[in-house]
């Protein structure tokens, strides 16, 4: 028996709550017991493999909610297919993503998911799960969101920007809110007025006003936080829980906290690259500023500090990372005289787990915090809590044996994404992901890759568990 | 000379900052001069005509800067022509109205406006001038905005409500707004989210909820604050001010007082109907609650409080009417067993400076407020001041001698507006208009109507004068 | 070595962060280990002692971060010992107590704790630990509390209320708060104006209103709220973080809430006769509203909700009892004609735990939640994490199964506190403990009591764990 | 008849709510009339005394709230008696002074009263009133409130800053609040923690931070907030308005906006040294910094944008100067190397009218608003309306003719006051009084002085206008 069973040893595991010098039996891919390091039980315990984590971090692995494999955009398609993009999280020390499947307008929702449940077979190195992006809410569409939950995608996605592509206007919303009101589902929300917005890319481009940075200057935090109070408005006229992906803007922030000081079930989402970026990087010469360009855009650096109170003040709950990746050359590149025309997106799977442990080096989180955005939350917010996102009897064997102690830069050169750049190049960061668990299979050791396509499998998610 | 002038003698002079014991002085309609009653100065005037004040109050005459008489609405119209309806606001103690000319969609400002001038030529008893209502917002009628307000239409009305009708969206808004902010005209908002709005009829509807009482119901607090707050987010990447109309929601209110707060150009509106009237109203039995149908819609009675410490705290500057009657027979009838088709409106331009002055015998405004409200502040709103709204040496003659101690019962058996019942029916008030002065010229007198026709001059405006 | 073991089989292990299905294994007084129940490693445990856990929850024993045992006030004694108080807790699932060692004015930080130790050593059922009240805040005292902190009595408590008792003006609170700002101790705060109070009090009885209700009514919303607010600014202005004890009054929350919006370390706790006792009972007739006679007071019952919805939203983070209790006969009647003179507190430390089991069952908490706010939050606000508040390796084997289905009746006659009345007498609530153990030992076993004084240890503390 | 009338010809009359172009006579030290200038009914007055003010302002002469002549203070005296002060207020263009009497611990308010009315009997040349200092609220003291309310003293100031001196307890501030709830007075406060800040000036001082500006760094925004916040709550507790003096940070502005909000009867005032100054004065070296030393104290700059926001909102209604004037050499001197002994005070009677037109001509304020704050506010606030602070029929003739066009640089080489530095020195101001008129009489003409000592009479007044 003791053949199919892993045993971490020596490691400090930290989960969202605890920090415990404890020794982690699995077994069948699952987490079977823990005991107190040094512990009689403990010693006692053997299996076919033997982890060393002295002096390392035991940690679950981390759960990336929100991420765009292979997604077109504008005429190209992110540039990391399911495969690539699930190996390159798995380097990060990401063992789950919930990835979005589209709707067409016109089509049913069932078409979409269809499309991206092929896209993801048999390629994904680590579990993956969906969300639905709902670009046609109609009486159609709105039924199928019944059969989407109960088959476990219990998340929908609606645009306020992006009209005439994604966009639902205030009664599609509305009726989308007041569906997931009645089955259990949750919904996500780009919230940026695009309506407003348009005007203002027209008046830009008409103007000449036409580089990387005026992206930034054109999507301006009033509209992004004047969206996040209307949807928020929306949702208690709804009766609905929200989720607001991408917060980058302090105003934007002020109107959740507002909402959740009502007591109101109303969630926020940051990513590393508000976190870490700002306009600066938009303004970058030489066209440079297309590698930032993403909607939400990058705001000035002032902003970071509000989303780091945020996060401690748990008025954001969820660090994702928007994993949209688009080559600079040939793709970034089409957008050269017309921002407009810049696909809309980043590389950053695998590099969101290390740039919050930088933050924990940098006293901005506790530890067990780091693993309460990056895992836990994540994972209670989508329903995936506890298989995902802890440490504990019962829980898959998601593990991550994390160095704090390596030192690292980041650099296109190194990472694993497909895409020809890095967002973050020469950032130097303290801490790295040495060996990485998916269900008790070893798909990274000592940053050897062991993992494979197919291994990571579909996993159907219940309710929102913050609702509980 | 002395043939051309009038005399007011002995009564206590209100304005919307002094309370003083002056006799006035009347000139070739004007105000030529004000001296303290009893001094030599004032003993040693004489006139064609005296009126004795004694008594009584000497105010400026009322200025009610929305009115709609005529107004197509839903298939029928206004019942109030501007003949009948100045006539009975001049019976009111109102002296000036700005009335709402109409773009239709697809037609020029241009065209709207000559229609309304058409509609008003030698039929008022009483000064009036226009704002313009936008129902298409394009290119052309941008430009056209500029025109206007060099010939003294300075203000333009959008709607966040009506989809399909008179609703602009965010993006047609904020053109309109930039557009102001270049020119220095007001843009004046119905702010209400129409398209969340009208999915909740629509299931209203079909659930059989078709009582008026619905219509309150259908219209949400919420969805007053949210486009009140989207309006004042709108206004401020354009640069421009904002009057929002009838506010009748506390939650709407709050986000007035949060935007002056932070000292931006935002102004509020509301009505004697939300003052006075409520949900309850709504409810009344045998279809009676459609004689209270308008939107924004009446709130429950809680609201009213918080609009009168709005009135004190100048969070709101201006008591208009939204004068806009339909009879209940014929009229408001077209909307049995569906809300939705009751014509929006209620009849009020003859009972706000005695509604008014009754919140003055009640302690809830000063007497000076009364004035500034009802008066001073919504002429140097709409760019009518110091020619209407004060007295003061070199203002219009546009006087009202108020009877702070006579008593009355409104009725529609007595009143002068041309609809068949009246939203106040019964209201002991203490308070009444005796005699008016339009540019000198007897209007009523002592209860007497001696006006006509025609007297009511259109009266360009400047710009809004809180923007000085 | 099975001897010394015990095994909990079969329960829901239900911690603030997880619900597992569980084996909990116990050795030497603390928790070992815990494996998936039914898993081959679980089957495999064995021990001396086997507690059968099917069906009921496993939870951490509670903490009860503020209690008065053998208080003096005014002349008399709370009537609980900490023999009998301890043993009480032991009944209803509290494990481990905060009591407040009081230093007299004159006298040393050290006298008084000595006192304590004193009074509760040999005694107590369960461990204990102390926080110190300082009611002398001078240089030698203030020197003192580096001291202190260092042998584990890291937290103080300042009083704004009681003038001529407890009360420190803001100079001393400022001093104390500078002194824990650089020893890392913390500022626990009685926010409550005395001052003025104190005025209101000497005029209520100059007035002949002298009843309990009185005590309410001078204790107004507005002073406690007022002196949170400064305790807040003093807090910042010390850069020091702050906890607010028996937060009662919405407006106070209110407070709370705005500063943890700007990120300050600022904490609040609220008491069970807050969440489900009102003025209605202060005003019980035959002055048996002296019963509920405590400071703060009880608030009218909208407050409550307030008080719930803190606790969901995290503004307040513990819930404990501030058990002081008082004799109806002999104790409360000392204020018969002088409200004044009631002795003020509540008997409670019995009751937290099911009162807020009824509050999951009645859906205002989830059971996490529970766990939380009664055990790991509080004894990570004071430095006894991991060793009290959670189910893991390596933590005190502070355990209580509890039954969710039993249904009990709250009576003095059956309670274990030694006073003579209860404040929930007649409550029904479902759940009940039903085996308690402390540090391994049975102290509670199926309701029959097998706990001895003196099995109770002191537990010196470290630093509050919020502020990592 | 005509030998005791003065006519004002051809100025633009500016009150706070009219800009008119009217002649003015005068007649017995009183307005009597107003006339379109150039009508027949103005051409056809004529007058003893007659004044061209063809290009220039008629004004209300300025009513300055605060000031301190001969206060005693540290053992030295403000340099300016009631002779030079009002000498250089009415070269300011101020015609009436609100000055503190000061009641001296142990003694009666009468006894100051006096003390007070004796210092200014016969030396004034403009008007005068008194405000009354309560150093000791005992029983006698409250009960001599309502007399001098009824002889017209009705306001009265207490301070929460100078313990020892002036300061007063909650519960002293709670009952003097409640007696003026009573009887119609006006409570006025210093709004600083006097007791916290004594801790940080003593720890300063210890430390060796003596110079001036760290009597700017002791003296916290957030002691002056917290002040203002709990003042607040105390008048609310008794049901009375409240009156905050020089308000000079943005967080205890916005303590005043949202209690405004809440429509409760609190006002603002702040003074020119707070919206012209800043801690960058505080920190001039060669000990130049002491020239700036006030309570509250200067602010940073960034503060002065919130306050000239807050005097647009009338969230702040009366500028004052909180004259104090203490000579560098001498005076100021004493503190040097304790910045403690510094006596507190600024110069500034001369130059409040002048620095709010600099505001109006750097587009910070418009015409009427100054008048406004510097006339018409000030006599409401203090029940001096409308004898003083406006122009119209029956208010007592103090007119000020203004040449909006003169240049002039502010010095002590040319002011008026027996001060021996000016805090505005070399500052240029477009602006300047040309004549002035104190009931009637001519005080300045054409900037030369024709007042004389004891011109100026001692004013009752009503109670506050500002709550009719």
């Amino acid at each position: 028996m003791s053949s199919t069973r892993t045993l971490i040893r020596g490691g400090l595991v930290i989960t969202a709550s605890d920090e415990i010098h404890a020794d982690v039996l699995i077994e069948d891919g699952r987490i079977v017991a823990l005991a107190a390091h040094g512990s009689g039980t403990a010693e006692g315990w053997t299996a076919g493999r033997t982890v060393d984590a002295t002096g390392k971090y035991v940690i679950p692995g981390g759960v990336d909610a929100h991420t765009h494999m292979e997604m077109p955009f504008g005429g190209t398609f992110a540039a990391d297919t399911f495969e690539t993009g699930t190996r390159a999280a798995a380097w990060g020390g990401t063992t789950t993503i919930v990835d979005f499947a589209i709707q067409t307008p016109g089509g049913s929702l069932r078409q979409g998911l269809d499309t991206w449940f092929a896209k993801a077979d048999g390629k994904c190195a680590i579990d993956y799960a969906f969300h639905m992006i709902m670009a046609d809410v109609n009486e159609t569409s709105l039924k199928e969101m019944d059969l989407l939950v109960q088959e476990g995608v219990t998340s929908f996605k609606l645009f306020m920007a992006y009209p005439g592509v994604f966009y639902s206007d205030d009664g599609k919303i509305l009726r989308a809110m007041q569906r997931a009101s009645s089955n259990g589902g949750l919904i996500m929300m780009h919230a940026e007025n695009g309506i407003a917005i348009d005007v203002l890319v027209e008046q830009a481009l008409a103007e000449g006003r036409t580089d990387p940075r005026h992206h930034g200057e054109v999507r301006k935090v009033l509209l992004e936080a004047e969206a996040t109070h209307r949807a928020i408005q929306l949702a208690r006229v709804a009766d609905a829980p929200l989720y607001v992906v991408h917060v980058s803007a302090e105003e934007a922030l002020a109107e959740l906290a507002a909402a959740r000081d009502k007591g109101l079930p109303v969630f926020g989402e940051t990513c590393p690259q508000y976190l870490f970026l700002s306009t600066d990087n938009l303004a970058e010469p030489e066209f440079e500023g297309a590698k930032y360009v993403c909607s939400t855009p990058l705001r000035p650096r002032e902003h970071q500090a509000a989303l780091w109170r945020g996060l401690r003040t748990n008025d954001l709950q969820v660090v994702s990372t928007d994993h949209c990746p688009f080559c600079f050359t040939g793709q970034k590149e089409m957008g050269r005289g017309d921002f407009s025309k810049i696909p809309n997106g980043l590389p950053g799977v695998e590099n969101r787990m290390d740039l919050l442990h930088q933050a924990v080096v940098e006293g901005k989180l506790s530890r067990r915090r780091w693993i309460d955005i990056a895992c836990a939350s994540p994972a209670r917010m989508f329903g995936l809590y506890p298989r995902k996102g802890t440490i504990a009897p019962g829980a898959d064997a998601d593990i991550v044996i994390y160095d704090p102690h390596a030192e690292q830069t980041v650099s296109a050169r190194t990472h694993h994404m497909a895409v020809d750049y890095s967002a973050y190049e020469g950032k130097r960061i303290t801490g790295r992901v040495e060996t990485v668990l998916s269900r008790g299979e070893v798909v990274l050791e000592e940053r050897e890759f062991k993992g494979s396509a197919g291994h990571g499998q579909y996993t159907p998610r219940s309710t929102c568990q913050y609702l509980d």
